[in-house]
């Protein structure tokens, strides 16, 4: 971290500043420059508050040199973290998932059906919501412990582990069979949920919020982590912009940033990324070009009658094809 | 409601889209244009899914002509909400509000200390964080129950009513003596907490989330409406833009779109807004006179040793000459 | 087109509406809702300004429901444009056009050694930039004509057709011998340029505005179109996001949205779109997974002594290594 | 500036990157830190490419600690500009400037009548466009010459110092009579426009970007004064965000930063930041709350038949009165 002192101060001051950084155990260095002196604070300063040092009399700027998160730091962990679930691997070399199914679980038989084309068509996991955040309060708001009954006898059924969004941390008894728990984009600094699910022995996906940046991802994922939860995997689901032509823009770049910057698996969803059916294969083989370790994508058999975000999903035969070109593209590489 | 329809879709496509549509309650409306067919939807069209229609094989694309909320619209409630906290009146034609504090209670002597300095400036709301949402695991989290309890000494020594964030609805008992609960920008989408908070009978300050649309700002006042609750205030407190000169974009013009889109009252955070103090004061005037009906505003009288945002508060002196001129502007308007 | 009539607009204001909007040879239908009342406009909508529309005292606002885009618009030109420069065929179902080369032309060494190393990786088109649009007046500006005339003797060594960056409409004769005239983004809305584009006869590679909506780009294209130039290329080069990891975002889902919307080849350039060599190839297989008609790199051996843009150019060897790949995604899919 | 080592590089590779830098005739101070080592430039790093740096092995990221400007810089330069057009004073302590008029130039009847209830109201300056930048080439692209006639026949009758936008340097003879030379936020980063600019003398009128840094608005008024032109204005006139309530946002804020960062005056255009008449003066109250030096506005007498942008036009009453409060605001502060 350096702080850059405004213009004129003092050699007075100067020392002021270095003394009160180093009571915190930092210690410090002074470049005094032409235009600008800076002062360099040396030492573990990821406990430092920038914007605190910024309000010194003599500092007009702080800047960190040094990333603020540890835990899911590659730096710090070189080798991939690698998660297991029953008999899916999620990151590392040679492991690609693929988590599927509806947007909202709606009945045993939506997800029976469903669930039978994903599996054939080569998805491992099951995705399905019980617990819907929805914008509006007059929409379907998801059929809660009865949908995640209905995903329990998915799993039994098809022997494939299932991951659905956990909305409050009040109802982690209910999960107790659910194999992934989802943090939506809206809760990525839900910091109460978070803090909960580091004190869980469960794989957490966290998705990426709606204007998060990427450190903030890391930051989010470093509170599951900071709880004693090492499983954590993030998604790319994309970010809001100004063009309206589609619901986000899936950032694909994102992809090999956070390979470089963190251990952790990054999945990549195309569904939200996109809103719109049409669009979901070309950037799911976006995202599986660029390197990410698995995708989760939404299906269903008759998008006209989902109870949320048909116009999304991915009919059974569209996914299969996907899955198939996916294939070529993982083979290619 | 519209939908618009693909090009070269058939007659008979077109009557099965309208009987589906009319099956929902909902009269349809055709109009057949040069390039582009349209269908209009006639009825309270609330509760439909935009989305879903979007999926319909007939359909190109789907626009709202009718706001998707109701209770906070001001079209059904012409009237302005107005607020009654104490003695304090919030809404309403002659009305302004001040509330004002440290960023997190951080001891009594603090509170009380910078209590005495914000009533003295004409403040007559105390603000204080007990429980803090911070980007970082590793930040200061707040004071919890014992930061409310110092909230509470203030108020019975200054006669002020008091604002705190509440970041999680199982902490709703600790809050009796709160007379407003304020939400955070980053749980403006906790839905969860949104719906617990509407069954409460007590004034919440909903913030704008961080890249929050102001029509899903409305959406997420009408969840707390929508549960019981009446008493809403709103907050602009700046959104996230690519500049990063200031920690945020404050939306000055927000507030009168919203004073035209809705009857709740109008709350400018130009501390969160702006993020250093020097840009405080404009932005408060600017607030002030673009027609808001009050500041919330973060004031320290020791901001190099706050536990969080010193680089946003106000010094006491600096509160006051805000205040002054404030006032001067709410005068000459 | 429809506009969205005021809540209480009377019938008198309704049929005033209408006649004045019959004037401009428009037909009009009235659709009568619970809540609101549309107007639908019938007709060419292409020459109506829609926010004058919604200066009207009745009108609340006026949405699009027909693109205003013809000349690129594929629902009215379904054949893919096919562009024919030298032997290099860009656009349709089989072609892939690679263009590689520097940031800036520095030296005729310089250039030779790099088009040397492209063409025998794979490019077919060389690029160089002789006039460079710089953030900062103090920074290098490019070599200007000089620069072109080492592109000239680069197109006679290696038989490969050129593309340079045009900024100023006064330097058309200069480029006589360039094969593909490319308009930076930061003039993607200098419509005195585009307009003067139009009167040429040179293929233009358009480049998407810093934040310009996916519909902007196509009116830009539409300003070169309507001047009688149908060879248009458009290029993604990333948009700008509050996310400062990378230089861009790089928006991968607006290749497959560009397909559908127009009929004129898509080009990717992966280089600016993320701003470092390390994340260049990642974006370039994504894009290519997309479904992009081609690719612009950049492309140079001494990247540490490059007179602009170092930060993102790759090394010879990566370039191949980036070929590879793109071919055995094109390959594969 | 400072250039953050990646982890674990040598002792030779740290002095070979100083001996590069020190090539540079910049001074280098090397910091070594627990994590991360840094390396200080000391020097006049403006000529230095960020970017250029990071391609270096050894490098990791750069950040500046001072800013890129110099002549625009009130480190450098702490008085006020002050321009003089006429008799109106534009900057410094105690002038407010107005410059008001229609978006376009239509007719003669039509600038003289909005100019007189301009001047009228207290406007001092009249502004039109001769030369519209318009998104669709078949909309309405001015009067040209012939519009700028009409101006000067305003400028002898009311004797109002005129305003107008430039989009070709290939024009300048032709707005010889023109007082204030307007480039627009299209043309803000149009360096080769920018470049003729700063060989004129006339007061240039900047605008900012559509999603420019405040930083990059200072950097193309630096390209002017580079130039020799030191009569520069810059304009906030609203940036892209996602949501579309408002046309832009305006950003507020960057009225006092761009008062500590620059000497130049700064002028608000309420008209274009906010879309809608309605908007209008809220925003230009707290725009001249938030101190800026002057408006920009456009007024119509009959906004319902003007050429362009007529949505945004405040009837001459609307102006009246726009201009009594922001009197009112002024005299308060």
């Amino acid at each position: 971290m350096i702080a850059i002192l405004k213009p004129g101060v003092s050699t007075k001051q100067i020392e002021d500043l270095c003394t009160y950084i180093e009571a915190q155990h930092i210690q410090t260095h002074v470049i005094v420059g032409t235009d600008q002196t800076i002062v360099g604070l040396i030492g573990d300063t990821t406990g430092i508050d920038m914007r605190h040092l910024e309000t010194m009399e003599q500092v007009e700027s702080v800047q960190r040199v040094s990333e603020p998160f540890k835990k899911v730091n590659r730096k710090f962990h070189p080798d991939d973290t690698v998660i297991r679930v029953g008999d899916v691997t999620i990151g590392g070399p040679n492991s690609f998932v693929v988590m599927a199914g509806p947007c909202s679980v709606e009945s045993e038989e939506q997800c029976m059906t469903i669930a039978a084309a994903a599996k054939a068509a080569g998805a491992t996991i099951f995705r399905g919501g019980a617990f819907k955040p929805r914008t509006s309060p007059y929409a379907f708001q998801g059929m809660g412990k009865e949908g995640l009954d209905i995903l329990s006898k998915v799993k039994r059924e098809f022997g494939m582990p299932i991951i659905s969004e956990i909305m409050d941390a009040r109802d982690l008894d209910l999960f107790d069979d659910v194999d992934i728990l989802q943090v939506g984009a809206r809760n990525m600094q839900n910091f109460t949920l978070l803090k909960e699910l580091g004190r869980t022995n469960k794989p957490i996906l966290l998705k990426r919020g709606l204007a998060a940046t990427i450190d903030e991802l890391l930051m989010s994922a470093e509170y599951i982590m900071a709880g004693g939860n090492d499983q954590v995997m993030l998604c790319e689901r994309g970010i809001r912009s100004y063009d309206k032509r589609t619901r986000n823009v899936f950032d694909v770049c994102a992809i090999p940033v956070l390979r470089e910057l963190t251990h952790l698996p990054i999945i990549a969803d195309p569904s939200h990324a996109t809103g719109y059916t049409r669009f979901v294969t070309p950037v799911a083989l976006a995202a599986t070009a660029a390197g990410c370790d698995g995708l989760e994508v939404e299906v269903h058999h008759d998008p006209a009658h989902a109870a949320s975000d048909g116009a999304q999903a991915l009919l059974p035969d569209q996914f299969q094809d996907m899955m198939d070109r996916v294939a070529l593209i993982r083979h290619a590489l």
